[in-house]
């Protein structure tokens, strides 16, 4: 770990350099490391893990005392919060990711040129991945265990607030990498809280292969702004529900309030709720009264609220927002066309649902919905690396390159071509 | 096309933008396109430069003369320079691009979830993609027909002194294009030559998906700096070939002959050549030979000289070189090992080989050598999407991101997840 807190500017940028080297050059031994060898050190990660769990809540305490002290936010806090329960679901993740298959190596596919040659593109790590994150200390070992299976050298830049958490359970972690003879570089924790290092890391393409800022919006903005390397980010989850006039009433109701309520503060849950004129009047008074009892604040559009009385009036903002709250955004639209037109202009590409019961307005929305994921018939809540069955996930991509939506192993992977001839030259 | 070559900055970003936003529009038209339709537009495309022949010439010649004044290099102008075997050629490669397989829609995985939801991965279009590049015309119909395939909206930018040639093959395409009853705008010229264009379009990433720079390393760095816009792009080939111990002294000879002389301006010709020592001084003399016949420069090692005399000394600066001409470096490696170290550490990532009779090095070799293509026993010339059977390339990624090495429409082409349900919610 590097610790620069007091060094001057240059001072500081020769430090990260030589971190970023090393990581590199550790990342080359990671790469061709056993998948064996790896499941072995990832469940002694865990087991490290708990058999540490005093000094790691004793190193978070000192974290939470000192962001009580500084009057931060109770959510926060929350979030920052470590106990024995949390550290054993940390280290039982580490163990899962040892359970999950190795995309190292995977054949992706393979063909034979009519000149004899033979064709294999296989999956290879990325390299060396920058991970920016906030206050939640989990993010420390989970972006270990996924980074060391794919074969990735990992440079971790965690919150201030959790600088003891994070640096404790890093300490442990390294050590464990370092007695299984692994390089100890292939795990690095940028130890200094000073915030010129994220901006010279963000410099450094010849050893950094990718940059995954986590947390607030405008973090990743800036981020993005400055990064020389490629970053893949998740911006905001603005999901939409599509009520068609064909839909299930029952089962509408059920998705809606599922994909609203059982978590409102996480990206995939529905911000807002958009309803085929058709059924509107017969479907939205029962489905607002079921929102408003499970404590929703509605905001409708002109027609909506037409049909069902006191409802807020949403503005221009509301079709933008994302809540992460009890508020849901609700729209009567004309048909199918103008939902897509609401969705492709309004949403984030994340998560969008059609309750249909036809099966051509069905196809239409799958087709021409532009998001990650698009569902028929079924909650956005799904959007989740352990829902879709990928194992783990290090976090949701709303961009469009190399990665869209869940990202498990396999999006930690690149490939390369390995080309076997008999003396082929080009005519 | 937009003209804006006396606007001021504010007037510029403007129209600037009301072409990206359209462009982003036409782009969902395009990405719901059938096949055969995109087909019958291609061949359209192919038809109407061949028709045209002449505006095209005749633009081509006010281009030509034009650098002749300006006293542009010989090779420069050469490359700008049209003829009717090259248009011939731009129409060839946009009828086969039509026959080409159409990568919208396919699937790429698919499985279904304990819960019976199904997930399955298609492929759907990047959206709009942005290409800017230096003074060859027939790149603009060629990324016009790979973007129209793969559904995706394109930007060109051509350099500003191809502008009349790249004027005439656009406006014959776009007019194509509009008389198929296909929104125009899914093709676009940058028609202004004003250099601050290209730094307005780089911050437009709320329409624009993808930026492929093609052309020197000056201008792709530049670009990939400016850029809040995902980069592909593709800085150099340093590429390298191995003659390991067991190699077949006669293959390897014919192997780096051709991957050197066969066509050195280009980016998979080899630069640098590594000889095992065990078998250096039986092959260098007559490999030198060989190469100093078909007018090679020779850049030695210091082992390497003392193997063949008269041989000039490579410097550090050598082993970074592309020289994209009849130039090679020469370097005598201990083993197997030094040679990946060299490869991985002084090659740009792109084409390494290594020539051997042993299976083990073989592998050793496609595994631990870092590059987008590896070979064994073939010549690094065969980096290339047509000779890897992709079809066509829109260029070639030294990145690890999305795509490395040839880009074909596959590469063109991002995915998304359709989820189908019965009503399934999140417990």
């Amino acid at each position: 770990m590097m610790k620069a807190k007091k060094t001057n500017g240059s001072a500081l940028e020769k430090n990260l350099a030589t971190l970023a080297r090393r990581a590199r050059e550790a990342s080359r031994v990671l790469a061709s490391l056993g998948t064996a060898k790896k499941n072995e050190v990832l469940r002694a990660m865990g087991s490290a893990l708990v058999r540490h769990m005093d000094s790691i809540l004793e190193a978070n305490r000192k974290d939470v005392a000192l962001a009580v002290k500084n009057g931060l936010p109770r959510a926060f806090i929350e979030r920052l919060t470590l106990n024995e329960t949390r550290v054993g679901e940390m280290a039982k993740s580490l163990t899962e990711v040892a359970d999950l298959e190795d995309p190292v190596g995977g054949q992706i596919k393979a063909w034979s040129r009519p000149n004899g040659l033979s064709i294999s593109k296989v999956r290879v790590p990325i390299g060396v991945i920058l991970v920016i994150y906030e206050s939640r200390p989990n993010v420390t070992s989970d972006c270990i265990g996924l980074c060391f299976k794919s074969g990735n050298a990992v440079i971790l830049r965690g919150g201030s607030d959790a600088i003891k958490s994070n640096t404790a359970v890093f300490g442990i972690l390294r050590r464990v990498v370092k007695s299984a003879g692994v390089p100890a570089e292939v795990i690095n924790l940028v130890g200094t809280t000073d915030r010129r290092a994220v901006d010279k890391l963000l410099q450094m393409d010849q050893q950094i292969n990718l940059v995954m800022p986590r947390g607030g919006e405008a973090l990743i903005r800036e981020v993005r702004d400055k990064s020389k390397i490629p970053v893949i980010k998740h911006y905001k989850g603005v999901c939409h529900i599509f009520v068609d006039k064909s839909a299930d009433a029952a089962m509408a109701r059920r998705i809606v309030l599922n994909a609203k309520v059982q978590r409102p503060g996480v990206c995939n849950a529905v911000e807002t709720l958009l309803v085929h004129q058709d059924i509107a009047g017969s479907f939205l008074p029962g489905m607002i009264e079921a929102l408003r009892e499970a404590r929703v604040e509605i905001r409708g559009c002109l027609r909506a609220r037409r049909i069902v009385p006191r409802l807020a009036r949403a503005t221009e903002a509301d079709w933008h927002a994302e809540y992460l709250d009890l508020i849901l955004s609700v729209k009567v639209v004309n048909d199918i066309r103008r939902a897509i037109e609401h969705i492709n202009h309004y949403g984030s590409s994340h998560s969008d649902a059609i309750i249909t019961r036809d099966k051509e307005s069905a196809e239409l929305f799958l087709k021409d919905v532009d998001s990650a994921c698009v569902y028929v018939n079924a909650s956005t809540r799904f959007t989740d690396g352990y829902q879709f069955g990928l194992g783990a996930e290090i976090g949701i991509s709303t961009d469009r390159l190399h990665a869209r939506g869940p990202m498990g192993l396999e999006e930690l992977t690149t490939y390369k071509y390995e080309i076997r001839g008999t003396g082929q030259v080009r005519e």
